[in-house]
């Protein structure tokens, strides 16, 4: 069995930084085995240059790709893509998970009809790691559900649970629920009950409560649940900000001979910041809820993010982190079905 | 007439910090005449210590004050509060507008009820300014509304606009919405039949279509309109993020002799840097789609920071914020009245 199926015709790089991702990965992961798919004619040259990733990998021909602006419906009816196979190789397991840079769109469709949804889980979700002041944090959702009802923030705050403790390594993730105030009483219906659930639920001790939008990069919890569209914004507006950020303080070094002289003197810690902040680090969203590891890299990224990315990947197959979201659920459920249960007795009692 | 009515005990500071802030403002405001309602025993000694701030004020009793953690509900029920007491100056024509540091909960509350909503606006949003890459751009709703419609997005696009005008000086403001993405087809019905209508406004022209979270840094658009929800965690999100990078710059010019050295070379632009992100000079969140000027400080501000909010209360005052929203809707209500008569006559034609 593979590691994991990667898809070579993704991202605005294609597969000359799939592969060189794949050489840099290689020495990361020296038991990896990778089936890797894609137009073999295209990747046979570039394995030859990079012989690390020759070793790991399985060429497997895909007549097609997928480009980056198909609609997830075209999408769907193209049956030998890359993306297609990549995920034909999941859902036959043969690889225990998918890299792909391709189209986010066109990948949750496939991975959602191909691969499928976990069983107890309504709806599969985006996660990603991002920096706090406290250590990375992981989101969730991150744009696969526009709309979600308390049910999927519940099943978000579980999966968002095992994926730190897969990912980040922490044995006990402390969850947070975003919403507009810290109180009880805020926010609406669905986000009070989906509280209330969490504090009744097997996750208890862990569920910190209510968080605000300054608490994800104080770092207040490990994990940050809400839904889709909200955090689909949060992240791109904290994304936004750290660069006006960057772009004020390249200023102060670049606006005068001062600040020159200054850069040269603080540029190794300067370089030290860059590399804590570098988004090719936190590359590599999930989405998680599926039979399988399911990770998107960044269309746009290098490389090193692509490397990311199969990193991030290689953490969820290690560390069985489905086991973990079905152990969990296994005990949600006797949750929330005794609760219905328990009220008809009361009401009886009554 | 009064320019404004001032609660003179909301806010961390009471009434220390606002008459303070009432005297720096008085420099600015040279025509302004100030309704100053607080308890009078603690206002005088303070007044004559500013005699800039005695010059503009006029001052009015009220028995109690509203706490910060009251509930509005509870806040409602108080009659001769200080809160309660500048609202009915603006109610009862006394004043054009009203600022106060006071619960926001509360204040919102009142405004409803005593100020009351403008005639044709269903829902008040609370807008503020934040700072871009481009210039400053006015977001709302930031937190009055946690769920909203079609109708509301599209009313906090015409007041917006009109704030924009009123406090950036723009003379025709851009209007972005906030989506997960720019393309037309994302994000849910509410929001594209809210771009759809503002395509065919009086605003068509100043109307740019959907904006993600880093347009807001990045300043795509001078008006970012969005729900309550969302609009407050993007704001909190945006704010934490600057934070963190200020933490991280602090470091670097503190953990080194050569950082401290660096620091003294750049301090110059390191402060003028701080100055324009200075959130005193952003202070001043306005709840908009009232019959009134209501300003809201930050309880946590400086005098300052009441300062400043006390100039987006004159701004709005002075160039007569709500005649402009007035005439706005005058030609939206046409537009959004004519459409059902346009479908029934294409029915009938049938």
């Amino acid at each position: 069995m593979f590691s994991l199926a990667v898809d070579a015709m993704g991202g605005d790089g294609g597969p000359d930084v799939v592969v060189a991702g794949l050489a840099l990965a290689a020495d990361r992961h020296r038991g990896a085995r990778v089936l890797l798919i894609g137009d073999e004619k295209r990747l046979r040259p570039i394995l030859a240059r990079h012989p690390k990733a020759a070793a790991i990998c399985t060429v497997r021909h895909a007549p097609t790709a997928i480009s980056m602006d198909m609609k997830p419906t075209a999408a769907l009816r193209v049956r030998d893509s890359s993306l297609r196979m990549v995920m034909d190789a999941v859902a036959a397991g043969e690889a225990a998970g998918v890299v792909s840079a391709g189209n986010s769109g066109a990948m949750l469709a496939l991975a959602k009809i191909v691969v499928k949804t976990l069983p107890g889980i309504a709806r599969p979700a985006m996660a990603a790691i991002s920096p706090s002041m406290k250590g990375d944090v992981v989101m969730l959702d991150l744009g696969a559900n526009v709309a979600c009802d308390t049910r999927n923030l519940v099943e978000f705050a579980v999966m968002g649970e095992a994926f730190a403790k897969a990912v980040l390594g922490l044995p006990a993730p402390s969850i947070g629920l975003l919403n507009v105030g810290a109180e009880e009483v805020k926010g609406d219906e669905r986000l009070r009950q989906a509280a209330e659930m969490l504090r009744d639920s097997p996750l208890a001790s862990q569920f910190h409560g209510f968080v605000e939008g300054h608490d994800i990069t104080a770092g207040t919890t490990d994990v940050v649940v809400t839904d889709g569209f909200t955090g689909n914004v949060a992240l791109k507006t904290g994304e936004g900000a750290m660069k006006m950020a960057s772009g004020l303080f390249r200023q102060v070094f670049t606006s005068s001979m001062a600040g020159r002289l200054a850069y040269l003197l603080v540029r190794p810690a300067l370089m030290r910041m860059k590399d804590w902040l570098d988004p090719r680090r936190y590359n590599g969203a999930v989405f998680v809820g599926l039979n399988g590891v399911v990770v998107k890299s960044h269309g746009g990224t290098d490389a090193q993010g692509f490397a990311s990315a199969v990193d991030v990947a290689m953490d969820m197959v290690t560390h069985q982190f489905n086991d973990s979201i079905r152990e969990r659920l296994a005990h949600m459920t006797t949750l929330t079905t005794s609760r219905p249960k328990m009220e008809a007795e009361r009401q009886a009692a009554l």
